[in-house]
This record gives C-alpha cells, structure tokens and sequence, in this order.
C-alpha cells in the first residue's frame, strides 16, 4: 500500500461527519464524542501489524515494532474544543496512521526504527483549561494536585470525568514510561494563523513553540460623575488601560515574530455616566526568545506603572499562567525543510505562537520538530477553520518524506 | 421667625435618620421611604400660611399666596437614587422651607409676590431610568408613551408603580397647568463635582445645565488566535477604541469645561487568548454651548472612524440619549452673583454638568437659576456624599438673599 494522501482527506470527513453537528466538531476530550472518535479510530488499525494500548494518561499509543527498538514516535490529537474545526489535531492523527500504512507495507511489517503512533489525550484542555494534558503526563511535567480538583461549567471534578473513562489520575507519572527508546517526534498540525496564506506557500517547518507570559493587570482611579467632573480632576482608570492596550504593540513591534495581545477589558462601575474607577485587563505575551519574552514582560510592566503615575492610578499585576520556549531540534529542523522542498516549491521557518504536544515531548528531551499546513484565514478553534485539499494532500506528502528521513537519521 | 440655617441643617439630619440606612439614602421615587419622606415634609407645614397639593405628575406645590399672582417658584426633589446621599435633591426643599417661613413671618403672610416651594417627583430616575420625570410633566416635554412601559428590576410598570403613588401618567399633560402666574425658578443644590472644593469656594452661581450627547460605539475588527496572529495580521477592535478612549479627552480639552467620558468598554470574545473582534464602548459629552457640543460630537465620531480605517475595523454608533444645553437667565445669574458675595468672599460661575429640574423650568420659558454649594472630594450618589455644615449655612443664607433679590425683581 503506498502512501495514499486522498484516503487521509477522506478520513478526515469521515470523522468530520461521526463528531461534528452544525457547530463544528465536538470531540471535546473525556465526554462520549470524543470516545466514539477514538473507537473510529481503533477500528482503523485492523489489519495492521501493530500493538495498540492507552497508557495510564489516557494517550493512545501505537506500534509498529522495527529492526531497532529505537523509536520514531508520530502524534496528534482527536480531541478538539467544541464548536471546533475538523483539522486541529485530527490531521496529525491521520497523516500519521497513512505512513504508519505506508512503512508497513514498504519494510513488510519490519522497518529499521521502530515507529509509534501517539493519540494525545486532551491536548486542547477545553473542558477543564488544561491543555496539553496527557503530554505532560509523558514528559513528566503534569500537575496533578492542582490538575484533579479542576471543574468543568456542571462541576464535574476532572478526576471523576477521567475515571469515568477508565483513567485514574494519580497513575499518570507512570506515562513516563512510554518515553522509553523515542528517539525522535514529529507532529504535522495546520498553522492556525494566517502567515503562510499570506506568503502563499503550503507548507512549514516549525521553530519551535513560543513561551507565554499571561497576566491579569488592574488599574485602580476614582470612579466619579461624568457630568460634574473636570477632565483634569479625574483619575480615569480606563486612559491608563487604554495607553497600556497601545503601547503593547509598541514592544511587541519591536521584535520580529513577538506578539502581545490585550484580550479582556472589563470597566467599573462600567455605566455611560461615570468616569472609570477600575479597569481590569488581561495581557498575553509571546516569544520564541527566551530573553524576548522575559524584556516584553519587564517592559510591559513599566509601561503600565508610567501610565498609572500620568493618571494618577495605581495598578496590579497577578500572573495568570506562563511557559518557557521550547526550541525545537536543529537536525530534525534541516530534514523537515529538506522534506518540505522536496514536494513544494520552497520552504519557510516560522515559530509556532499556539502551544502544541511536541513542546511537551521537547521538555522531555526528545528530539523534535513540527511541520504546519496553511490554514485559510488563519482562522481556528472555529467551525470554519479550514485548509485546501491540495495542501493537505501535499502535507501528508511531505510529512511523509520527514518521516522518512527521520528514519534515516535514527539509523 | 428669622431666618434659621441651622434648623434646616438639622432638617437634613432628621430626614437622614428617617429614610437611610447603613448604605445610604433610600429616598427612591415611588417607594414607601420616598412616600414617608414626602409625609415627614408636610407634616413641616402645619402652622405655615400656605397652600399644599399633589399636581396630577405627583409634584407637591406648597404656595405662600402673595400680593401678585405672579409667582417665584422654589424647586428641590426629596427623592434620591438608591444608597444616596443625604444631600442631593433634600438641600433645596429644605432651604425653599426655610425661606418659606421666613418670607412668611416677614410679610405677615402676604408677601409682595406668591411664593411657591415644589418639590419635584422622580428627579433621579433611579428606579425606572427616566430622571426629570416630574419636572419635564411640568415643563410639557414628558415622554408618556415611552415612559409609561419602562419596568423596574423586578418587572414592575412605571404607570402601575405610580399608579399605586395616586399618579396616573395620563394625566401628566395637566401638571403643565402649575406654569402658570410663575415668573421666575431658583434651586439650591450640591456640586456634585470637585470644582468649588479644589478652588476653595463654598458657593457658585450656575450658569446652566450643559447638554449632552450620549451614545453606543461599537468597533468591527476580527477575532483572532493571540498566539498565532502575527501583529500586522490583526485587526483589533480595542487598538481602535483605545485610541478613542485617549482621543476624547483631546477634544474635550480644546473647549474649557467641556467633558468627555468614555464610562464602559466591553470586549468579546473577551477572552486572555484572542485578538478583540469587538468592541463595545459608550461616549459621553457634555458641555453648555450647543455649538462646542456639536464639534466635540463630530470630532469624536470623525476620530472614530480614523482609527477603524487605522485598524482595519469598521465602526457604528448609535444615539443612548441627547439633550441640548440649557443657559439659565442673565438676570437671575447677575441676582445669584450678588447673593452670594453678600454672604461669601466672593462668587464663582460655573456650568452643571449633571442634569437638574431646573433645566426642564427653564425649557418651559421660565426665567431660572440655579445655586451650587461646594462638595466634599465632589462624590455624589453615593453615602460619603458630603457638605461641610458651616458652608450648607452659608448656602441657605445666601439662597435666601436670592429669594429676596428675586422677588425685588418681580415686583
């Protein structure tokens, strides 16, 4: 069987149509879609020279044993965010099971390296805000105290949802264990962004995944009258905010790739007729660069203690989440590139601003790197999120020829 | 009887004990506490020369029948919002009490002129969202039809909440009747604002209420992935209305006491990790001259729509709400200037930010004035709401010079 990029697209709609209604796919990680997704999937494998099992995380993992116990490990998630589009994830699944097909037909059921195909389990986090979930259980990065107690909006405890699907949350360390002999990771995912329909290219090899810094900031004025108050007598809560929104872009221009984003603006008491008292805003900020992101924050913090002084406010920092960056492998960076090439008229790098499994699997010393597909739009986390057919076909290709490589290099 | 300040002081501090609680002044119109406050204040009546009705809006007329039937009327309201102060509105009916006996006492009952004391139903509009209800019925610029399905939280009708009060909304158009024989308006009433305190003034003459233009802006961009958008992909809805939210205050500051408020900011998705699609914001100006106040709404829309184009937004507005600004009399301002030095150390002008019935007197074609007394840190609608005592003396003091000056002036 060679490799066959047409079955991967029509696989894709075949899942589409089990787990979508007229919102976008509903494959949301521990609920009964997202099982049935998975069982499709198992049902897939028939007829395939592989070992299939969930380890303790609830990831999905399955193997083609080769020559070498040496592994090229391949992944993706079935899990999506509701309402959410039919490629996210899903299309690393698939791409991986057509050269998982194609391998085992090429070696005979025997290839050099042995080859593994990962599921992640929950790699969105939509349900209870943990992304990433069954990945840092196998990197050995999870936080299950704080990770167990989390809700979703009917107040199910996480832990409860994942025992309901046969998952018990104090064994994830024991996913660990499947790091045992990886010697290497791909992941194919569409871009989610708008950069490569802008240059007009399919396809590109991921730098790596941006660090994050997210902060909730709230700046304290005087709430007071909008009629009877002189504009110089006000301690506007909002102007500060307002400066703050702007000057972000200021530092993110800065530098090349950054971006920082005001997403929440929330005004008190937030009524036409009174001047603003307490504005409360949210600040995300990402690099690939480490030292980027950390002068970012530093300036983004000054910048908003300025501003707070010229109104005559005071302002609050609480972080809300971050994350380092995770540079991926600079071999792997060189074949993904090659294989890129080899299919389309020429590649591009860019880093990754959404945070994917791989930047786990990174953390876990695994050599790594991704690929993207151009998304239309750059629209995602959406049920129109979408990508041409021909860029599909082309990304299974030359995923395809990375995994080859890749292959070659563990050799 | 002479005239006595400090009995009105302790008035105020009467009807405080009688209609707040630990939160603040419960005067709300159509209310059982605005109902005992309006009961406590006629029971203040017995013993005096004088005339007391409801008018069919609910306005209750207490008239000292004079030599002319040419009338100075005395306005106050006894109804406040919700968690009021103990000020706002009850100064002047209690001052228009005090200057009432007085004049009383003065004239053997039968002054130069007819002296009538309203105090007016619903000014704060607190509990159905129409302020000026009883003043506008009188002034013939009620809004029936609108006004009479307005609800309250619970889903109680106006028309049948003052329905209950001995009101029937449509009779408002006969309230029109008490404009007859009245010659001339003046009210006492609280800043509200921080001007006369940071200037160190007790008392102003008020030179009108300034118009106002209130309206809904909403800003088009495209929600976005915060991560995965470049910063010069996006179109940012809140860049657009931070750049607004700061502009506005360059235009109000082109026009001395003009104001310019930008009181709520609402972000959707509103989430830490998405580009704002939309942006929902409310403006509102105010200033005395109608020609300042059509600029300053023209240059704030004209900005508007610079800054969607700067953002690859769109932008739309609609009207909340708009008043045209109301100049009180030469005459009386000139009497109201007098009054005041003759007590103060010296006088000041000033326009009224917040709206007062004064401006719908002085609509009806009634010549009007109006006399504010400093308030402290120039909070209002709130508890703290404060006055020094020894500067509310001062202020009955000279608002009665006024009365007296007035009626001069009618004669």
């Amino acid at each position: 069987m060679a490799l066959d990029p047409k079955r991967t697209v029509a696989e894709l709609k075949e899942l589409r149509d089990l787990t979508a209604d007229s919102n976008g796919a509903q494959r949301v990680a521990w609920t009964d879609t997202w099982l049935k997704a998975r069982d499709w999937f198992a049902g897939k494998l028939t007829g395939l020279p592989v070992e299939h099992h969930y380890d303790p995380a609830g990831n999905n993992w399955v193997t083609l044993p080769g020559q070498s116990e040496k592994a090229l490990l391949i992944g993706g998630h079935l899990d999506s965010v509701p309402n959410g589009g039919w490629l996210d994830g899903a299309l690393g699944v698939l791409a991986g099971l057509a050269i998982l097909r194609r391998i085992a037909e090429e070696f005979h059921g025997r290839p050099p390296v042995t080859v593994r195909l990962v599921d992640w389990a929950d790699e969105e986090g939509a349900r209870f805000g943990r992304s990433l979930l069954g990945s840092s259980a196998f990197a050995g990065t999870s936080s299950i105290a704080a990770d167990r107690i989390r809700t979703d909006r009917e107040g199910t405890r996480m832990e409860d949802a994942l025992r309901r699907c046969g998952v018990e949350i104090d064994r994830f360390p024991e996913a660990t264990r499947e790091q045992h002999n990886a010697a290497a990771y791909i992941e194919l995912h569409i871009e989610q962004g708008p950069v490569l329909e802008h240059m007009s290219l399919p396809l590109a090899t991921v730098l790596g995944t941006k660090g994050v810094e997210r902060h909730a900031i709230t700046f304290h004025g005087q709430e007071a009258h909008s009629g009877s108050t002189p504009m110089n007598a006000r301690r506007d809560a909002l102007a500060a905010a307002a400066k703050l929104a702007l000057e972000i872009r200021s530092i993110a221009g800065k530098y090349p790739d950054a971006v920082c984003t005001m997403g929440s603006v929330k005004t008190f008491p937030g009524i036409v007729t009174a001047v603003v008292g307490r504005c409360e805003a949210t600040l995300d900020q990402r690099d690939l660069d480490p030292a980027v992101l950390a002068a970012m924050f530093r300036e983004a913090r000054e910048a908003s203690e300025r501003f707070a002084r010229e109104e005559r406010c005071t302002v609050e920092w609480s972080r809300i989440w971050n994350i380092e960056p995770i540079a991926f492998h600079p071999a792997l960076l060189d074949l993904c590139d090659q294989a890129i090439r080899e299919v389309a008229h020429s590649s591009h790098r860019m880093p990754s601003g959404p945070l994917h499994d791989a930047a786990e699997v990174s953390r876990a010393g695994i050599p790594t790197v991704m690929m993207f597909v151009q998304s239309l739009g750059g629209i995602s986390h959406n049920k129109i999120e979408d990508t041409r057919e021909e860029h599909l076909e082309l990304a299974v290709t030359a995923f395809d020829r990375l995994a080859t490589k890749a292959i070659a290099y563990l050799r």
